[in-house]
């Protein structure tokens, strides 16, 4: 058996039988007219019926009242629910002073703080970013597409930096930021990365957040998208980077990011953002003036479904046991297949929504396409980079979330054809 | 009895009398420590409790799939659930290829309207509206407070223009239009306007569609608020906007913008905008970066609980039953006290939320404060005018929607009070 057998150590006879063995197992993938997504980290059903019964709720007591609004349902509390804001800034370790509630996309949120920074600029800014001449973001790579894509809407000029184990490479970000002031601010994803898996270390966060910054208004955007969606009984901590900005002197560099999309609902949950106080005072001015309030019912309907934060806890343990199957699975078929063949690596992370995938360099995009011509969607290669561009077209994201287990186990087995003929392709040097 | 006699013509000696018998009732009135807001058309309860069925769809069913969507609690359709762009396009009067449904603030849409004309300018600009040296929009006033908030926000300079019994000035609007191309656009709330209540004519719309505008990217932000909230059975109707601009050869002049807000809930319902297809598409591929999609589950539930346009025209009917008494008693009280004083006007709407009280000139401020000492708020005078400045000092928001009736004639008798007192001691001279 050759599964345990390094490509590179294969003689280039015995490659090219084995290249014409998987290009058969190939032909019969593809005559299954197979036709799955894996492109996309979406909660599938079974994760989706978990939080059904809050959709009663605040319905079935017909009570829209709380102890801080009289009615729910009217229009008013333009940064959300008081009650809420209690709830979701346990989550986030923040006050209730730090933090602002929206409507269902953190996506958005994230868009109107650039919005409002390109219009206005963000507390303490000199000047709107719109009237410089230009705009760059630190972009730690691979990422997330969403991320690099409102940047390049924006043009804002995105640098890419390298992900390493335990965050971004801070060597090369302490010293661009040092010494850029067009340099305005830095995308982070930093419990479970997107797609990485990996969490910020305490020294990354308290470099992040003491680091000298040439921009005065430099601002990390931290979307802590996975915050409580661990995969094991052992999660990952990430230390507190308001606390950690607030205590080297900086307290208003970060603008934190979270959502309940893969708590209760994608398409309608609840979307949130905290800062310092004085970067929140400043949007809050700006946000009544952009909107009557956020849709308070969806707010009070996840207040009473999970009352407190334990109760959020409590719900994540059973996405959890929904998602670990399927990452244990997607796992176990890349190691039984492509283990010790030298040909990729991949992540193994405690949370989150993805598998990170590394071909041999520049087999990325035609993994992709054999996948794609054979019936399954992964994440275009290069989506995880600014620009849609890996410099060396590496990185596959995996999403193992949405698909039924068994549609799952074919996916990764036909990834796991695609990349060995791609990587033997590569080897005999077509 | 004096009711009927014009206040100008008294003699000082009985106007003094008068001035202090009327002090005399608003001492009175000041004694009882009322505690009464009427300062925002916000709907009552038995308004919202009309639709609270609403909320157990699609719970109800749980059947969270449509003929368009596999799944509307996850991730998608950025534009809108497919469905709900029928229904509402129906109410707008344009075909489902010509809206956008947002989430619950038609506000936010505006907003964001702006918003992205001041980055990526509007379809057709040949900049950036935050490229120019200044940006100038033309406000009919009275108009909607927060239709000048957004302009203020955005430093766009804001150019008063009267407004008449079908609509603004249309020769002023059209010269300045004509003449000044930094004139970018207009407000207009064009049925049952906030807060004179008059709908626009069909001439006026028109002329709006067809005028010459310097600006080769000049907008309407047209602000359909009140398309199916009338107070009759024999409504206004408003020429369609888009159609006029379609046939006038500006198809893309206007941006359409309308909510649920006070058909089911002002924080939880559905916002929408409609223009042409080529500012919806560029829009869409906007909004397309900024979210995720929109809350598919609430406009579920309104595809559900409404079911067709003839649903919407009903249930509006049942706000009919409980305003129209509110606005018939407002109207009633200042007919019997102010009737023939020739000390104030005010308008009979067919529709909308408002009525729109002027006091002879240089009397509103003085006379929204003194209700407020005796413990009713009205909308601040001035509020109606760009920069909250009024140039008569006339004009006074009454929003007769949300205070039970019994309390609202208590605010209209105080409030007559005050004018007459204000007014009495004008013309003594004081």
């Amino acid at each position: 058996m050759d599964l345990m057998q390094t490509y590179g150590k294969m003689s280039e006879e015995y490659l090219k039988r084995k290249l014409s063995d998987l290009e058969g197992i190939y032909g019969e993938f593809r005559a299954r007219g197979l036709k799955l997504d894996m492109s996309r980290g979406k909660p599938c059903k079974e994760q989706l019926d978990l939080s059904v019964e809050m959709l009663a709720y605040p319905y079935k007591d017909k009570d829209f009242k709380t102890a801080s609004c009289a009615d729910v349902r009217n229009y008013g509390l333009a940064d959300g629910l008081p009650e809420a804001k209690e709830l979701f800034a346990k989550m986030l370790e923040v006050s209730a002073s730090e933090i602002i509630l929206g409507n269902n996309s953190s996506l958005s949120m994230m868009y109107d703080t650039f919005s409002r920074a390109m219009i206005f600029g963000v507390y303490g800014s000199p000047e709107p970013w719109c009237r410089l001449p230009r705009v760059k973001f630190l972009c730690p790579s691979p990422g997330y597409d969403r991320h690099f894509a409102i940047c390049e809407l924006l043009n804002i000029e995105m640098i890419t930096i390298d992900m390493r184990d335990d965050g971004p490479d801070m060597d090369t970000v302490e010293r661009l930021a040092a010494e850029d002031d067009s340099i305005k601010g830095m995308w982070c994803t930093p419990k479970y990365s997107n797609p990485t898996g990996i969490t910020y270390s305490d020294e990354v966060v308290d470099r992040l957040a003491s680091m000298r910054t040439a921009a005065k208004d430099f601002r990390i955007f931290w979307d802590n998208a996975y915050v409580v969606h661990h995969l094991t009984d052992k999660p990952d901590r990430l230390k507190n980077i308001l606390e950690a900005c607030k205590n080297a002197g900086n307290p208003d560099r970060v603008f934190i990011f979270a959502s309940t999309s893969k708590i209760t609902f994608p398409g309608s949950g609840v979307a949130m953002m905290a800062a310092s106080e004085n970067n929140i005072n400043l949007i809050r001015k700006q946000l009544g003036i952009r909107t009557i309030g956020p849709d308070k019912i969806n707010q009070l309907r996840h207040v009473q479904f999970f009352k407190d934060i334990d109760g959020i806890e409590q719900h994540m343990i059973k996405h959890a046991e929904i998602l670990k199957p399927k990452f244990d699975m997607v796992i176990s078929i890349l190691e039984s297949r492509l283990g010790g063949k030298n040909i990729a690596s991949w992540s193994r992370p405690n949370g989150g929504y993805f598998i990170s995938f590394d071909t041999l360099p520049g087999c990325a995009s035609a993994v992709v396409k054999m996948a794609g011509e054979a019936g399954v969607v992964f994440t275009p290669a290069g989506a995880t980079y600014p620009y849609g561009r890996d410099p060396q077209d590496r990185n596959i994201r995996i999403a193992p979330s949405m698909p039924p287990i068994e549609d799952l186990k074919v996916a990764m087995e036909l990834l796991c054809i695609c990349v060995q003929i791609v990587s033997a392709r590569k080897l005999l040097g077509d």
